[in-house]
């Protein structure tokens, strides 16, 4: 049987998912595969924090040479979060030739042509399905179907975190009983401004444009709302006209131009993307010829997000690449992607 | 660039879509996959049918010997549909080692396990998304959550014919109304007795419980109850409720045990069940980790089905095996199985 050796970069909420779920199924995974996936290092920034996971102590480091250097390691796994010592992390790996999964939307929408090319340069792969969307496949459902069908639109509800608030204003709560329970069930972040302002559905925006569109366009390029504005007052009065607010990102092909938006809209209560409530996300993409399709399921939590992870890296054992973004890989260079 | 040979068996109106899409599209796919796919022979019963694609006569045969004793035809694509005829194309095919793509519900539902075995015994590849809800991968999309999650339940509106007179009649037609536009559309099979009385649903829960589940129940060992003896009347009171009918296949998990049904339920007018209008198929999954995921999309028509197809037969560039139905496979010879 063939042995998958993992370095995981991280081991907060989603890094404690993938370790769990990782040792838990290895068995299963294995028989299913046929490929026995080890962990075989965690780079943590403080070995002695409380965790939801018992690492053993022997694979716990805080040093990244202990991954870097150990040519055994096929695929490295980034789940600390944040900007620059990922967007390091993930370059870096690149360069060595390594599979690398990530969950992290904030690197992927702003350096994903850089990354790509760096993947076209040295071999390895590089997935992040767990960016978007967190347990709907949504990116390999976009490229699978773009292989014989086209996407005319495109539209969603990408953030968990401010669903989770509209849901609970719409239901007659208050502003702070609604971010406080957002909040204790772990939805939103320490710092809630990048999902309140819309930024974080502009990143997502941005990934699910690369896909079906084959553009870069960066997440503070997006035209952005957030939901700061919405009171109750406003659902009350949705609601009245039998609608309800939603932060809807969309995309849509206009005469060859690709417009992307994110902004609080009123929908009507009989549609679809009323019909998502709380942290579920949804999809919706509108191909020439199959017409509607919709993808639901949840965006926000530890689990979701870890078991992404951990479909992304089971996925790195079949994959497959798409080429249409050739064009807009190739028109950078990976010069702007600093290593650590 | 590797080419792929493909042996069609079929080319009414799946076959056709097929053929259509192969190859309009064929530089497209060969950009994306580095694969460039051949339609090298079509296999019918009446070469002068009119057809909705022009074939080039050289490729036309009515000897089905032209694919099977042709080494270089890597693919046989089976859209003949029926069951005795197209079973023997499949397993002959299988028995030759060749990889093989169908939409054939009936055949798959029946002969899963045997047809598998097959697949192990000669290492082709047998794959058959489109035989469940059209342009929604959800085959794959169950396969590839069960290497990390379980499966508690799902359910469905999986028949499009049905639901689009469920939906007429719920909107105030009458039955000879609504069958008539359904025909018209191209929903209704020639002969409707198996989407009226739910064989068709039961074949396609059939086939999702496999992947869900791992267990092969016959279809007509499946609860089932179809939709004629529905009324107008019934409709109303449904509506009185807020309430609406759909034709519902389920699959539960109950203490170790499947329990799969097939019947016309009131839903919530508010439930994402209801909210599938006409030939739109959905499918909801209740995961133990990751929740509740819906997948919905387009699940009759031509297009989507033929879609479906060439989406399969690109999978196969790209084939993983899952090891899970080892036990079912392995107890079935595939001695009932007769080849053409």
């Amino acid at each position: 049987m063939k042995t998958l050796k993992i370095g995981l970069f991280g081991c907060g909420t989603v890094g404690s998912g993938v370790y769990a779920i990782l040792t838990e199924q290895r068995e299963r995974i294995a028989g299913e595969t046929g490929v026995d996936i080890e962990i075989a290092r965690v780079c943590v920034r403080d070995p002695l924090k409380q965790r939801a996971v018992v690492l053993p102590p022997e694979i716990v480091t805080t040093d990244a040479a202990a991954i870097f250097d150990d040519p055994e390691i096929d695929v490295v796994i980034e789940v600390i979060g944040g900007e620059r010592d990922a967007l390091g992390i993930i370059s870096r790996a690149l360069v060595q030739g390594r599979n690398v999964v990530t969950a992290n939307k904030d690197v992927i929408a702003k350096y994903l042509p850089q990354l790509r090319r760096l993947e076209e340069l040295h071999g390895g792969h590089l997935v992040y399905g767990a960016s978007v969307c967190g347990s709907v496949p949504i990116l390999k459902i976009i490229d699978e179907t773009l292989l014989t069908d086209r996407v005319g639109a495109l539209r969603g509800v990408v953030n968990g975190s401010t669903n989770f608030i509209l849901t609970r204003l719409a239901d007659g709560w208050t502003w702070d009983e609604a971010l406080s329970l957002a909040e204790a069930n772990g939805f939103l972040e320490a710092d809630p401004s990048a999902d309140l302002s819309g930024a974080d559905a502009a990143r997502k925006l941005s990934i699910l444009a690369f896909h079906a569109f084959g553009v870069h366009v960066l997440p503070e390029d997006i035209d952005t709302t957030g939901i700061e504005a919405i009171t109750a007052e406003d659902l009350e009065r949705a609601t009245a006209a039998r609608c309800t607010i939603k932060l809807v990102a969309e995309a849509i092909l206009d005469d060859g131009e690709v417009r992307l938006s994110v902004a609080p809209r009123a929908v009507p209560l009989d549609s679809s993307l009323a019909s998502v409530r709380d942290e579920v996300n949804i999809v919706e993409i509108d191909c020439d010829g199959i017409g509607t399709q919709r993808f639901t399921g949840k965006g926000a939590g530890s689990y979701p997000t870890a078991n992404a992870v951990v479909s992304d890296l089971l996925d790195i054992l079949a994959r497959r690449r798409y080429r249409r973004w050739a064009a807009v890989i190739a028109a950078n260079e990976p010069g702007g992607v600093e290593c650590v």
